[in-house]
């Protein structure tokens, strides 16, 4: 087991720049003008993460869905902070925690600047993320004709979590427990969108905000949505396939970390040799002003937001 | 009751700058250049809050602390993002944290930028604050010869939560309650000072934290510390004097918020016409490298730093 001493000691290599009351930071300017932003998020032992979460995981994934914010936003994440609460004396656990962070901050090229550890029974891990963008990205831009896209695939988290819930080995685990936000997407993307937004509560979700935001409504071109073949797999293993729609699944399934945005379609083709994405829908316009803004499908049937919760529990 | 509706509409009202995925900020120059600084700190039910808080406080309190970080800086709050764990459907307890949060902000003209409320059982509050400082002050640059001194009166916190403990009126529970941090003094003595700190963990405690960065240690002048009235009739009330001595109570009692800091004899004047302050003891060479750097009083004897713990507990 690690000793106090020890653990500090490895704080102290790792993050060298934690010590004071407060931490010192600085926001570059490329090219031109850099806005800083910021972004805060909690994560708590059995809400965020089950039981098959090694604190490694925990670690990793508490960096990796705080710089998915700052991935939306269009922004290039700088600096993190932490502050975890734990049993007294975890020291291993707080360890593994760590080594998940520097892993991540690594991986992302982010400075951890500060952090507190506190005593507390539920373990719950906060984390601040600073970076800069030159671009604000936010939810409110959606114009009436632009075509809603994606990056990457949707479904694999969700799917990947149904996995491990059931003790079945699949590639899609690790979509779900080491997740790897968008940040160099976003901010290439971020030139040509009008809206944007990471897949953290499911596509369908997180597209509302957009919606409401912007006041409009969507066409969601169903059999468009981008899916692993593995999710089919793992559906049909735990027998969740053919009663509920492999679509609908995906379409609400959460924590892909994907980005979903919105953009003129004459700004297709340029953003299309930069980035990998999928089109699939069109924003249309709101029937009724200040009421929720409908999803249809390409039929024009409404598309029900059910969220993630009301498929894996 | 308030309904959840209620609350996010009232949340909306107090801190309209919360709702992206993450929050532009800006952090301004005055005079000449200032640097941007940022802190975090958590709060948990039970550890940093005993059961005499209501929820108000609990929220004036972690935003108050908060802030102390950075006036220990000599910086200037701008800037908070909040992160919320609490129980299931507690939006009573919510909204009055963000009133006791929204105090606080107003008093020191704080915006709230950011936050997020998560499911927990344990209530915890983790609060970063992003400020601005033309000259950060840090623990690592105190000289032999410097002089120690620290703003207010110390141990009227510790005194405060002895009275709530025991059921006891006394005017010091306010202090420990709503604690008033020292923006503005904290900003006029970095232009003086050598190290500062603010008295979070206890005088003893937050002076070792000076000694050890700037390998020095020091002299206290015991009779020297400032030490409200009420401190040694509260004491008296519960029974403490004279078993405990007042003066090591006052040393080691936490969260008084007050200033401690380093200052060279000839800078004290003018910093005297500007804050009010008690010189309490002198920086002296440390005799061994390397080693917990002492605290001993004016005869010599070595003071140790027992904690707020040993008191109270």
């Amino acid at each position: 087991m690690a000793s106090e001493f020890e653990l500090i000691n490895k704080l102290r290599e790792w993050f060298p720049d934690i010590g004071d009351d407060a931490a010192i930071f600085s926001v570059g300017t490329r090219h031109g003008v850099s806005l800083p932003i910021v972004s805060t998020d909690s994560f708590v032992e059995g809400e965020h993460f089950g039981s098959y979460f090694t604190p490694y995981d925990m670690g990793y994934k508490a960096l990796a869905a705080s710089i998915s914010d700052i991935a939306a936003c269009g922004g290039i994440p700088k600096y993190a902070l932490l502050s975890i609460g734990l049993e007294n004396g975890a020291l291993d656990f707080a360890k593994e925690i760590y080594e998940g962070i520097k892993t991540v901050s690594e991986m992302y090229g982010v400075k951890v600047i500060g952090g507190d550890t506190t005593k507390s029974n539920t373990f719950f891990i906060s984390v601040v993320i600073i970076g800069e963008t030159e671009r604000f990205t936010g939810r409110n831009g959606a114009q009436v004709g632009d075509i809603i896209c994606v990056t990457g695939e949707i479904g694999s988290s969700a799917s990947g979590l149904v996995a491990l819930q059931n003790g079945i080995k699949s590639v899609l685990t690790k979509k779900h427990l080491n997740p790897m936000p968008r940040v160099k997407e976003g901010q290439e993307l971020s030139n040509y969108v009008t809206s944007m937004i990471d897949v953290s509560d499911g596509l369908l979700s997180d597209l509302s905000h957009i919606l409401e935001d912007s006041q409009v409504e969507a066409k969601i071109w169903k059999n468009k949505i981008p899916i692993n073949k593995e999710v089919a797999k793992c559906m049909e293993q735990v027998g969740l396939l053919p009663t509920i729609s492999l679509i609908d699944f995906a379409m609400n399934g959460g924590e892909d970390f994907e980005l979903l945005f919105t953009i003129p379609k004459n700004k297709l083709p340029k953003a299309k040799k930069i980035v990998d994405f999928t089109e699939i829908g069109e924003i249309i316009k709101c029937e009724t002003q200040n009421v929720k803004c409908k999803i249809i499908d390409e039929n024009g049937k409404e598309i029900p937001v059910k969220g993630f919760d009301h498929f894996i529990k």
